[in-house]
């Protein structure tokens, strides 16, 4: 087992990296300080990991569990009113203790419930997809989407503890594995050339599940990730960064409508998308450009936007991104594969044109 | 003007307290960076205020207004869903300021929006009730009701200023004027006996809402709030004291129905019941409860629980409330008037006693 910490000073916690995590109830006993649990799950995963969880946490006395429905058309408010009346029904105090057991949805919303049930409860992440271990179960974005954007309603709230069990990652479907790669994929982009060196390398074992391959690239993502968290919690500066490929990504994926591209989907034609700009900029050089389609490629994932998608949709949709700083949308781009900057005077035509790139 | 300070580290604010305060720009521009603000109100509170303060903010380039239905019955989550689809309708960037003007209900949902609203812009509390002005606008306990209990959903989540212009109160009607004064007189109760006493000597010239009686015992109520919250912004300690009388008020509140007693109302009733348990017990003496059911008394405040209202009704409408640690209920106790403690080993027999004495 690797064990990563996120440092933020009395907020701090332990990510856990490893086979079996939830057959260990030592670790999640050690992350419970009440008498009271409520696990939530989605209808997907709890069949599959529920009752095993269950399990594990059979001396803590009173155990609730609630499931709800799978996918980001669900992360609504609506669904966060559920989590209430389920910890209200079952008469949950301050001391409970929430776990998300599943996906980056499930993560989102557990982790907002938390945040607000009687001001604030603890809670606990069990990322069930690779794209929750490596990106969301991880430093305390939390929040549900809102008709007129995507997570636009939210708190930053740390969880006490992450648990990535790999071996959940068996049951994932291909599409949702490599929408998870995309963002590993980022991690080497924005801030580590040695590390999407050996994504090239390793790509191969790495589709094909290798468990040593899955877990160095867990591990680098989650040390990226917590890393630079740890020096911008609110998103002030660096931690924007992390957003690479995100705005254009999430502008696809609220055209398309939630949950028709997958996260990770949206972000790798995002990605291609910011490095062309980054290109025609001047910055990456044409052959970058060509590895990282190629690196996406062999990852089975995206590198054009929707046939569907118009430029004007994405600057339409762009307009109410949360990442818009007083009205000025700020980009990420790359000077080179492993060194990303934060610009704030694009023009329309460039993007325009970067766009028409990526046909 | 007197300004106070609540320390809190980065999150640190001013309280301003003085009249007229609705007249000037210049401490409003200070505490707003952005280009936007969205001024929420309610139907009672707007006639009156709303004009003025948008006229105020004449060189802010965005300002947003929202009305909502007065009272408490309204502080749900609906509101909140209301404050949120104003802010995208307007297309309001994380760099909004929010800005409460009304009462603790608006308080409360305001804070609570601009807590979770793109996870956290900044707000400023314009309080036009005593309540709120000496107690809910400090301190960023943010929140909305659940049918299942007061306050269940909410943040920790401070302002950015706190702007008390005594000058409103004018319009204030007497039973609300009284409600505010509840809780001006528990700050004696719980830590200042010489405010108490000073109360004692000039409750009618508070009553008359004297200018300079009013400014003092506001400015004492924040300065102590103020204090305590510093100590403990969580509520893990010594903010606890600050409920004192609340577990039963809320309880009655809880009863009756939101909005039916007033907050302040069902404070002071809670405040003898919470008195008289004290004396039982062997702290304050019959003396100090006759002392603090007079100044109530000619605060125009009940000191008897609703006659409605059984014992039976005290305990089930208790169990729910969210000061309840790991299932078991925390009191605060006077030891003297200037002198509060927490004390959890409560029996139910004794609560029963306490509240039938007070009948």
């Amino acid at each position: 087992m690797r064990v990563l910490q996120v440092n933020l000073e009395e907020r701090s916690y332990p990510i856990y990296i490893g086979r079996q995590l939830l057959s260990d109830a030592a670790i999640f006993q050690q992350s419970i300080t009440g008498k009271q649990v409520l696990i939530v799950t989605n209808t997907t995963i709890a069949p599959l990991y529920l009752e095993k969880l269950r399990n594990l946490l059979s001396t803590i006395p009173e155990v609730a569990m609630l499931i709800l429905p799978d996918g980001e058309q669900y992360k609504q408010l609506d669904m966060i009113n559920k989590i209430y009346d389920e910890l209200l029904r079952s008469k949950h105090h301050r001391t409970t203790t929430l776990i998300a057991l599943g996906g980056g949805v499930i993560g989102d919303m557990v982790g907002f419930a938390a945040a607000t049930y009687q001001r604030g409860v603890n809670y606990i992440q069990v990322p069930t997809t690779l794209l929750s271990q490596v990106d969301s179960s991880v430093g305390g974005k939390t929040g549900v989407n809102h008709p007129a954007g995507k997570n636009m309603i939210g708190a930053f709230y740390q969880p006490k503890a992450v648990m990535i069990d790999t071996d959940v990652l068996d049951t994932l479907p291909p599409r949702e594995f490599s929408a998870g790669v995309a963002e590993i994929i980022k991690y080497g982009l924005i801030s580590d050339a040695g590390f999407f060196a050996w994504l090239e390398e390793n790509m191969s074992l790495l589709m094909q599940r290798d468990r040593e391959a899955l877990a160095h690239a867990i591990e680098i993502s989650c040390r990226t990730k917590a890393g630079i968290v740890a020096m911008d919690e609110y998103e002030g500066g660096v931690r924007a960064l992390l957003n690479f490929g995100h705005t254009f990504g999430h502008a696809i994926e609220a055209h398309e409508g939630y949950g028709q591209w997958l996260h990770g989907e949206a972000v790798a034609s995002g990605m291609v998308i910011a490095a062309t700009l980054s290109v025609h900029r001047g910055g990456l050089s044409d052959g970058e450009l060509a590895r990282i389609c190629e690196l996406l490629t062999r990852a089975s994932l995206p590198i054009h936007p929707p046939a569907t998608m118009q430029v004007a949709d994405f600057l339409e949709k762009m307009q109410l991104d949360k990442k818009v700083m007083t009205g000025k949308i700020r980009y990420i781009l790359l000077e080179s594969i492993g060194a990303a900057v934060v610009v704030d005077n694009v023009g329309i035509a460039e993007i325009e044109q970067a766009i028409a790139g990526c046909r």
